[in-house]
């Protein structure tokens, strides 16, 4: 089923890494950029996922020994460093995940850096180092994205689409190049149970049990056919207790499973690396960008 | 999973306070305010709630021995004086909800004043006193909305998403503060069966007991955890004979469980007010605004 | 459950109108007047009602020996003549339903006229009598509707959603009035099973045996306290084989059931009216229109 | 329940042609034509269909002993030519699919022309002879389609809805025809597991067991009345490891089931044209355009 099989740590069947994107008021903002100060239910329910969430699931993973990864903008890391602290004692990764949830490709190239650059300076001044992962807000990455990446030491991304097994983005131009760990919209919640005029989204509500069916049906093909299985999952939707109680009991079944490598982002990302660097594994590569410009065949002129 | 625990009265395990909106065809009006007059299938549509479910509910809840909230906007009680009396006659909670269901967020802060104050009127006028609860129509609470409600005397609002159990909305600049009684899109029945073009919803349609395992998986997680569970559900929607049934045999479940605490929002209200005068417990506290204006990083000139 | 309950003949528990709305590509037209001559696609699916689905209902509610009432434009009776002559041969009922799908409340009044005189016109050419019956095409019942149907001698209406049982519209100038068979999106297939650009609609698409959850838990609530089901479906979705075959499903499981009074919609018209006329059960009754014009309330200088 | 039943070979219940439309990239770049290049996620997802879905539909259909239909436009043809030779020498048939994926009913006559030939030209160049089967891109197909498919030799189109069975599109000018296998949104993945902005589709994502109850429902229903089922997936979509699992697992029920012709769309086409050729069936023709211009029943000067 996946033709270019990659062999996990202590032949683990597949990895799982249960990601969280912490937007908390950001994406909001972003999305509301003008009336945001107005639209308190909104602002209240965002910020559900620092205040309410994140500490739960601090705590719910702490007692089952999980560190997971965490995407979280630099604007959020400013506006909650305590939730940031936590996260960081307890093991936990910190992706770096926009500034203030940026659309990437909706925006001048200058003003990307801007807003990446601001960002890090956020991530570098609370948490005194760099980050090694991205995930591109609402996963607007541009083609420039990868450039502006490689330039400043990320050494993996997850927000591309193209594979289910890691995968190497190359920079054409360049030659270098960084680990992608691949998303799908499958795996995020936003199309189960967001519901919110004020953030766009009108999807019909689904039930936990039935969400984690779609969750489940990929964690177990994951499973059978030694893939990867990343969620893209918001504290203020899959933390709410309910959702949550749900989350925990496909944790539950995964482990029940066994032969499940339960893996941060960064971890897997060195768990690649080792393999290119031992030869034991090759990924796939992909070289960016793949378009340079709106096809020529669109050209009024042809 | 909640951080805080409230005590529930006499060791309940839960609360459930299974609130209604009675719109009647408020809402309706208010987003097509130029046309409604010619849409005679949801004139018909949304006066099914006062007309058929209002005094369904009335007597269904009376052999159960329940008394709810149902917040109404003031020219609905105006419309509508029989329904009203006949809820108060079974000591049902009247709470208020905007006059018109007008969307307080999208109107200039004179335009709220001056509903909330005709919707005051209407209310006094037909119940002989003011009313102690709000939920904002469509949840649209504005930055005013918090020191407009204080002034006018209001103990309680149920518009916010902030978390699972009752906290304290605190008024930064005079330091007053009311209880917020929080809801969720989650427990909203429009998501589930709305299907209506001049309302601006076209959901799927779910069957009752498709759309209670969403609401019956947050009672359940509500009565593990220590919750607060509040439907926000509307006569003419959950009201029709299938969904209501399916109402009545979730409150069946509920019984059978144990140890709920069946209550209205005024109730719960005192219940926190008690608590909190008697030290025995202290809610989480948020202050707004949150913003005063919108963000400053995206001013032009940053 | 039902205040006012209605005796249904022989003791029947409810009754059942399985009503089907035969739009053909009159529909489709209107929404699209100026592209609809090049949307092929949509063409042969809309024309999937006259060609395929029609005989094939016609024929198995022969085997069950069930006559139905079936709301078609006036267009489409021109259109597909011989489709007229099949149902009608069958003994079933043609109740109108518009000329060609027209919104009749988005359209001025005078053009609602002349569309529904068309219609008119159409269908006694075809039929050699006058409909009994009226469903206004998407529900679009206008404030002028009820006058234009008294006027021409219509005996029910069934388009409008205020209650569980029929009921009666009174025109409030003229105390002329009608009586109503209502209806309700839930009981529509296309919530459920409508897919396609080029009608504006893109629900995610049930299986037969979800969407029947729906339409099977409305019946069981009709049954159960007495109501009026009456389903709205439409040909080219519900006429389907996999689809259809769960109807016939539906029609065994209200058979099995039993004390279900089978009927066309003119037939409860008869029997609403005898009751009326025997004095045993006087139908609710809602006078048109509800409003004039616009709500003051919303005048500029209020 | 099938007015004019087919005979199928060997007398089997019916058909079924698993058919996948390989879109990759084209699609996506016709409906973001300006800003494509830089929707890098959107890139990748539509890519995951050649890179990673289509090697994997290969070999398991392979295993099978399966020979499929895949339309794939010109565009993709000339970008992912290993991909192509690799399904012929399994021996799928391509079916031509537009070039850019172009929507053919909303540009010009000339420009569907324009493009037309030059996926033919694509078609010729890297796979040596002629498509027999067109499959209109997003179904859109023109009133101007089959007079140009004919011109170029087509035997058959897959994209009307107008049956359950094969039929013939006769063009009325000329009365040349071609054989219609006809196709319906209930069996496309796009309802079902969509959910991409920069694709314009965010559908709830149905767990694969869900679709599948559609899909199988629709099988059940044509191996019991003698219909043909053809699906329209895409590999991006239901080329994923869980969902095509999921349709792996229908194949066995299929097979299971017994009576199951499997076919490509030319073996269908075949079969007809003899049964037509040898007097043992004829189909249902339809002849196009049906109008040659918007109804003139809404001409303003009616």
């Amino acid at each position: 089923m996946i033709a270019n099989p990659i062999p996990w740590p202590n032949g683990a069947r597949c990895a799982v890494a249960m990601t969280w994107d912490m937007d908390a008021d950001s994406a909001f903002n972003w999305y509301n950029q003008a009336t945001a100060d107005n639209l308190v239910a909104a602002q209240s329910w965002t910020r559900y996922d620092p205040l309410i969430a994140i500490p739960r699931l601090v705590e719910h993973f702490a007692r089952r020994d999980l560190r997971l990864t965490f995407f979280v903008p630099g604007w959020v890391i400013e506006k909650y460093p305590a939730q940031i602290d936590l996260l960081l004692e307890h093991g936990h990764e910190i992706g770096l995940h926009g500034y203030l949830h940026e659309r990437s490709n909706e925006i001048a190239a200058e003003d990307e850096r801007y807003w990446l650059d601001r960002a890090l300076a956020a991530y570098e001044k609370q948490i005194g180092r760099r980050p090694r992962g991205w995930r591109a807000p609402s996963f607007a990455f541009s083609k420039h994205s990868l450039g502006y990446l490689l330039d400043r030491g990320f050494e993996y991304d997850s927000s591309l689409m193209g594979d289910d097994i890691p995968y190497a983005l190359r920079e054409g131009a360049s030659g270098r190049s960084l680990i992608e760990l691949p998303v799908d919209w499958t795996l995020d919640d936003f199309p189960h149970y967001a519901h919110n005029r004020d953030l766009g989204y009108r999807m019909p509500i689904a039930a936990p049990q039935r969400a984690h069916e779609v969750f489940r049906s990929e964690f177990d093909a994951a499973w059978e056919y030694g893939g990867l299985w990343i969620s893209v999952w918001h504290p203020a939707l899959s933390g709410r207790p309910a959702r949550f109680k749900a989350a925990l009991e496909l944790l539950d079944h995964m482990h029940a499973k066994g032969g499940v490598w339960f893996a941060r982002l960064d971890e897997i990302c060195d768990h690649v690396r080792q393999l290119i660097a031992s030869g034991r594994w090759t990924p796939r590569s992909e070289t960016l960008p793949l378009y340079e410009s709106p096809l020529p065949e669109f050209a009024r002129d042809r």
